[in-house]
Parts: structure tokens; C-alpha cells; sequence
């Protein structure tokens, strides 16, 4: 591929879309950012127009342009175009080439990816308040308890610069942004010395530098 | 591979124990299957010899046994196990073979591993009811609206026998549980036509028959 135009949808502080953009600066894959409010105007991602494109208005979402002649295709959910990104630009790589090691490092971003961002995201954390509950400790709790089991989890393997290889990984895509919503929600990150090691050794690649929240042209600081 | 020794650690009404039985079945992959309760005693995946396998304490877990001279390898995550199960027993596949449709089978899988699942599993019901909250309804909620949204996505795009393609893939096996999840908490699953008419396909495969949670060893019913 590589002559398919695409534009990335996203908001600055969506762990989800944070993910992909690591992803696509790592790759230095070519495309465009566009950027929707998720809270403003009751949410722009529940507008008719972005429903038509993604019935579950979220973010991100990756608008793939095939060519002149071919509809659009409108792809969602974070690790979907994580395991596409990757299909496509293959170089250099965010999964390792042996399959037990491909295996714990999609492991690994599951556990966030469906284990703790879920319990955290924008409509859990509205329903909850809805119970007239403290969304902000609910959302403290499933992080915590998460990524606690998966420091403890690591412990055993201490032998690689990075989660799974001495490379970063598709585990690091989502393990850099729930780091950074761990702290927003006030969690004790200073046990889990393993992954702010990993944490320390990816801010060093410009691609996790230039995809944070606030270097986002969004951002609202 | 194929040589090494995989046992995967299920219980009889876990839907993502489910997704992973669906897989080896319908790939004919030898395995042993070994059950733990859920429930009974608190818990038995909170038990440390399992623990020690999964901190996560959930299920499925597949132990991967490469020879007697190598530890096992412990693989929790349904998703991670799926794509583990098809990059070692390629055939019959469950990802097509292009890009974008493989990417469309992990949207869609993704949509319910990761936008519905999650919050319905026991550990969010159970801090639920803590508040004093139905968590059936909380549970019914998240089901309708997340298979709500997939059916009004998959209704533009009729033409094939199943989600993506015109063959059962990994979205497949992530629906079918699901959806006996949404019955089992009394979802309107009425208006779910393409969802139901692919389910029906589905079930006319042994592999999704023989791993439904009542024709299981562990089967209480």
C-alpha cells in the first residue's frame, strides 16, 4: 500500500487515539490528522455526520482512501488499526517476528485494551456519576488494580529493554497512554518500577514524544 | 508447531473461555481442556497456584508447553490467544486474507472485546451491585447499546454470508458468545436481524456447538 491516503481522527487527551498516533510517528506513515471535540457541544462524535462514518462515536478512527474510484473505509477501535498499521508498514516493526513473543505482546496490550480502559473511558465513567458515585475513584480502582497485576506479572521477565523485546511495541503503544491516565486519575504509579522503566525508554523516540496529549493541536492546556 | 502440548483453562459460562474453544474446534487443534469455577470458593482464579500463571486471575488462559526442556508459556487474553491460534494452525483460517477485510474482522471483534465485554464481566457486575446498583441492568445497558450500534454498522453492508467475508472469522467468534450473553441478561435482541441471521450460519458448524457453555464438562445447568 503506501499511496493510500489516510486521515486519523482523534482527540488530544483519548488514550485510544494516542495509541495510534505513536503508531503512525514510529512508521513515519504519511496522512492527516483531524481532531473532534469529545466533550464539547455534548460530544461531537455523537453528530449524525461522524455516527454515519462510526456507529459507536469514538475516537480514533482511521479514514482509509483507497483511490479516486473506491468508497472511503472507516475503520475503528484502537487495536484494529494498530494490527492494519502494521500489516501495511511493516517497517520498522511494532510486533516481533516470533510468535510467542507476538502473542505476549498483544497479551500485554489487551490487558489494557480491554482490561482497564474500558472501565475508564469517558461513557463508564458518565454512567457512574450517574449512580451519584465518585467516577474519578472508580476509574483510580481499575487502573490501579491493572496495572499492579501487570507490574507483578513483569517482574519475572526483567531481561528486555521493553515490555517483551528490546524494541517498543504495540504493548507500549497503549502502556505509554494509560500511564498517563493512571496519573490523571491520582494512582500510586511509584510501585510499578518495571513499567516506568519501559515508560523512561520510550519518551526517548520522538514518536512518543510528538504523539502526547499536549503536543496535539487540540490540546487544551 | 503443532507438536507443542496447549491446554486451555476454561469455565463453562466465561464468553471469552468461549471465543477460544470456538477456535481450537473449529481448527481441529489437539488440547487439553481443564476447567476452574468461577465462583465456588470465592473464586478459584484467585487461588496463587493460578495466579502465579495469570495475575489477572481470569480466564481463558492457554499453557503452552514446548518441550520438556523449556517452561511453559502462560497466555492470557482471548484476543492474543485467537490470533496466537491462527498464526500456529493457519487452516481453515479464521482472518481473511486481505488487509482491509482482515481489519474489518478485528474492528468488529474488537467492538465487543473491548466496547462491551468488559462491562459485563463478573468483576465489574460484582463492584456494581457494591453500590447498590442492578448490575443485570447496567449489564443489559452496555449489551444493547454496543450490539445496537454493531447491527446498524453491519446494515449497509448485507452481501456476505458472514460479518466480513463468506466464512466465519474471529468476529464470529467473539459474537456468538455474546450474543448468548445478551439473552442471558434479557437484551431485546429482536431487531438484531444481520446479527441473528449470522449467528444462525454460525451454528450450523459443530466447532460453535460443541464449545457452547452448555455442552461443556463443567456445565452446571
Amino acid at each position: 500500500m503506501g499511496t493510500k491516503d489516510l486521515v486519523l481522527t482523534s482527540f488530544w487527551r483519548s488514550s485510544c487515539s494516542w495509541r495510534v498516533r505513536i503508531a503512525l510517528a514510529f512508521k513515519a506513515v504519511p496522512h492527516t490528522l483531524e481532531t473532534i471535540h469529545l466533550q464539547r457541544a455534548g460530544g461531537e462524535q455523537f453528530k449524525d455526520d461522524y455516527r454515519a462514518k462510526n456507529h459507536m462515536a469514538q475516537v480514533p478512527l482511521l479514514t482509509i482512501n483507497a483511490g479516486l474510484l473506491e468508497d472511503p473505509v472507516y475503520l475503528s477501535q484502537s487495536m484494529a488499526i494498530l494490527e492494519f498499521i502494521e500489516e501495511e508498514y511493516p517497517d520498522p516493526p511494532l510486533l516481533p517476528k516470533k510468535s510467542l513473543e507476538r502473542a505476549k505482546v498483544r497479551q500485554i496490550a489487551e490487558i489494557i485494551n480491554s482490561g482497564i480502559q474500558p472501565l475508564q473511558n469517558s461513557s463508564t465513567l458518565k454512567k457512574i456519576k450517574s449512580f451519584d458515585q465518585d467516577e474519578q475513584a472508580w476509574a483510580r480502582f481499575w487502573i490501579q488494580d491493572g496495572l499492579d497485576n501487570l507490574e507483578r506479572q513483569l517482574q519475572g521477565l526483567r531481561s528486555t529493554e521493553f515490555l517483551v523485546t528490546d524494541q517498543p511495541s504495540i504493548a507500549e503503544c497503549c502502556l505509554i497512554p494509560q500511564l498517563y491516565g493512571a496519573r490523571r486519575f491520582g494512582c500510586n504509579v511509584s510501585a510499578w518500577s518495571r513499567l516506568l522503566e519501559v515508560e523512561e525508554r520510550c519518551l526517548s523516540f520522538d514518536a512518543f514524544q510528538s504523539s502526547r496529549p499536549e503536543n496535539q493541536p487540540d490540546a487544551e492546556l
